[in-house]
């Protein structure tokens, strides 16, 4: 299992704020899809690929975070992805986002569930094992 | 060719706002397209079904807006859809949005330039003529 | 301490939904926080005289949701707010979404903690208890 | 006057699309501030120095777009950003985004004019010439 923390840097704009100023809540959550979406495609997993020629899709089942400190126009964030749990059929993601680097400030600890889902059905598939082995080569 | 113009109510909420305080600019073309689907709804379109069962689908193939004032937070706004020209395979949509009513203060004035398209091939499709026709009952 | 559950009607229009044809995960967040402003203006919490005013401001500090069913375009839900949690600067809301009705499909269930806060110095701030007393008159 | 083209590459998410599959037309217009906001800080212009220290900013007085392919889910774009006219408080951006690179796909032709406002005031104010003036070093 990877115990690496994967890295997105993301940028602030207007269309992530909100009238208090800062970035509106539900937004930290995109800003996690992006993170979790080029980490797996590090790990080889694409979401187009996947949904049409393997008919499977990554569903978002639970999703949490603890705002600690507001992010703000201009900022320039590190959004994290870790792998915390790989069940038979979800695995759990840690995610945090920082400012500037992963030694700056915590602005937000959060974390999803992801569910393999057959795409027609929407029935629950196994997680292929070799996304998150170690490669031993 | 139905004269009258639609009306439907939007509330701005945090999420549309930005860090200027006011209404994000992109945030009224979402406004334009809920009071274009409830009026075409009225008209007998639905999404849905026109996605599922006709093949068809509406696509926005230009859209134009002038900001003349902005909308803030906890605004009440009417948000208009009237038709300006029925084409063979498109039609133009005039679109306003107003403070608290139709006589308020015109907030934004636009329009957009919806376009029928089977669902698969993305070839334009005919729009049916029942849809703009004045109701003779 | 209020024991009513809130209720608001929420649309599920195209700017809600994503590629997989669902509503995105993110924007549950978005139609939970219409609920609750709407919940706190019932109880007599306005969020822009309270900016404005009062120097004060309400912030999410903590969101979780479990996704249970997906929404789909056209969807017609409920979104409740009720307190879970009343403490001295914050606040526990539980909020659920359901389709077409209370009695529908539970969709998502989730809950939100609010923390009040000083405008300008962003320190924690006592919430009112007038709020969510029960009106005894 | 720079007569030189910004570029800024853009990834699609699931947050940018919709039901149809494809990147919501609105979304398109975040695409295009991104863009402007990038090519205005390499031109000198800070949106949050500009709104603190300057007490201006920038606001969208008028969009438009036309669409003319969709962009899918994973795609990499190019936004552009190109001084089109510049008035005394306002001037007109020309932002066209395309498939991979600017030899791709042209997907959405647009523009937007900004105009420079006093933030409190809210009155026109007049654009510093040194922004959009060649570099003669």
């Amino acid at each position: 299992m990877t115990s690496e923390t994967f890295q997105l840097r993301v940028r602030v704009y207007y269309e992530d704020t909100d009238a208090q100023g800062v970035v509106y809540y539900a937004n930290y959550f995109r800003f996690m899809e992006r993170a979790r979406t080029e980490w797996l495609e590090v790990l080889g997993v694409d979401h187009v690929t996947m949904m049409n020629e393997e008919n499977r899709i990554l569903v978002v089942s639970e999703a949490n975070a603890k705002f600690l400190r507001p992010a703000v126009l201009g900022d320039s964030l590190i959004v994290t992805a870790s792998l915390e749990r790989l069940g038979r059929a979800s695995f759990d993601i840690k995610q945090n986002i920082y400012r500037n680097s992963i030694d700056g400030e915590l602005l937000v600890a959060g974390g999803v569930t992801a569910a393999c889902l057959t795409a027609d059905t929407k029935k629950p598939k196994r997680i292929p094992r070799s996304i998150f082995e170690e490669d031993s080569s």
